[in-house]
């Protein structure tokens, strides 16, 4: 018996998605989209290595926001080395096949994201925090939805870095909790209205990205 | 037989500065900095974290502005990831002694160094690679001078971040090179004379930091 919000998305989540993280995003993604994703791998590869990049960034501009809550700056330190890592080893993959960086615009995930953080504090760093847990739940998600379609040496570098998602997920929530216990449960549901929209908006086949909807013409 | 740059600062370098970093500064810094650094410890080690996350901004900034160098951002990444584990270190420290960050401003040290970094490529580049190389080699530089005068734990970890300091130096020059081979020489003594210039000018107690000058009435 699929759910509502399954049959609403025409999709289920991935076997080996983390159940902490199907209740935490509801909506799954398309299949679409991974059968796609999977069909242009050089894109996929550059586009994932910006989102490590981007990620490691935000993690940095928590701590230089925020230096006084030292809670928050040790967790992010730890997650922007993890990012950073998962980058290196994106690029090591890139430099074997010869494939080379390129500019690729952002799929404006995380920018729709974003532009629903509250202005004022101590809100705030709470959304910041949300959607942090939203986009390293829904990569975690990706991974595992893509993986059946990559060649094998991917597949398992994609799947390896599910627990890690699932992990820094855990991470942003819980400092999202800790930050303003009160105010986060509907800026939660307000947050990830807005996530499941926008993760399953059809887009042009150039527009595709891991943070993109389906293609169209699927 | 001190040389003409000694004599200038009216200091020589501490015995376990590596030579090629005395080689590259030339000027060694006033002892009168590391005494009056050492009186105010929480002042030296808020300083110190900031100078950590900054260092790691840079080389994420560094990699969001050249995706293409994979020579440069596979450097960068790594530098990062060290830079944020010396940060985590230096927050181990000050929770340990009950010491909070607080905000504390920059020594216009690092911008009075990005202040000179050409507008143009390649030269910008260049340029800002080597403000990388100086900052890291004084700060080995600046740690083997405060070591002597801090207790005895934190000494122990200043100097066991003397190495990296001076291999970060080394690799951001190796990167400066490679970027500019023809162009470097020149911008090196360029920045060199202004390197030399800030950080040998006396400032007021409230002003001290890592890259200040000396205290103004020592």
């Amino acid at each position: 018996m699929p759910s509502a919000t399954a049959i609403v998305a025409g999709a289920s989540f991935a076997d080996d998605v983390p159940d902490p993280i199907r209740g935490f995003l509801q909506v799954p993604s398309s299949d679409d989209w991974a059968r796609a994703a999977a069909a242009d791998l050089p894109t996929l590869l550059v586009d994932h290595a910006n989102c490590e990049l981007k990620a490691a960034s935000t993690a940095l501009s928590l701590m230089h926001r925020y230096p006084g809550n030292a809670a928050l700056t040790y967790r992010m330190s730890r997650l922007a080395r993890e990012e950073l890592r998962h980058f290196e080893q994106v690029q090591k993959i890139m430099l074997q096949r010869e494939w080379r960086m390129r500019p690729l615009s952002a799929s404006g995930y995380a920018a729709g994201l974003r532009s629903e953080v509250a202005r004022q504090e101590p809100d705030r760093l709470v959304d910041t925090l949300i959607v942090g847990a939203l986009i390293e739940a829904r990569s975690c998600e990706r991974f595992a939805l893509v993986a059946p379609y990559l060649p094998d040496d991917l597949a398992i570098f994609y799947r390896g870095l599910l627990a890690s998602e699932a992990r820094h997920f855990e991470q942003y929530l819980q400092l999202a909790e800790q930050a303003a216990r009160a105010v986060i449960r509907p800026r939660v549901d307000a947050l990830r209205e807005v996530e499941q929209h926008l993760i399953n908006v059809p887009v042009t086949a150039a527009e595709l990205r891991f943070h993109s909807g389906p293609p169209k013409d699927a």
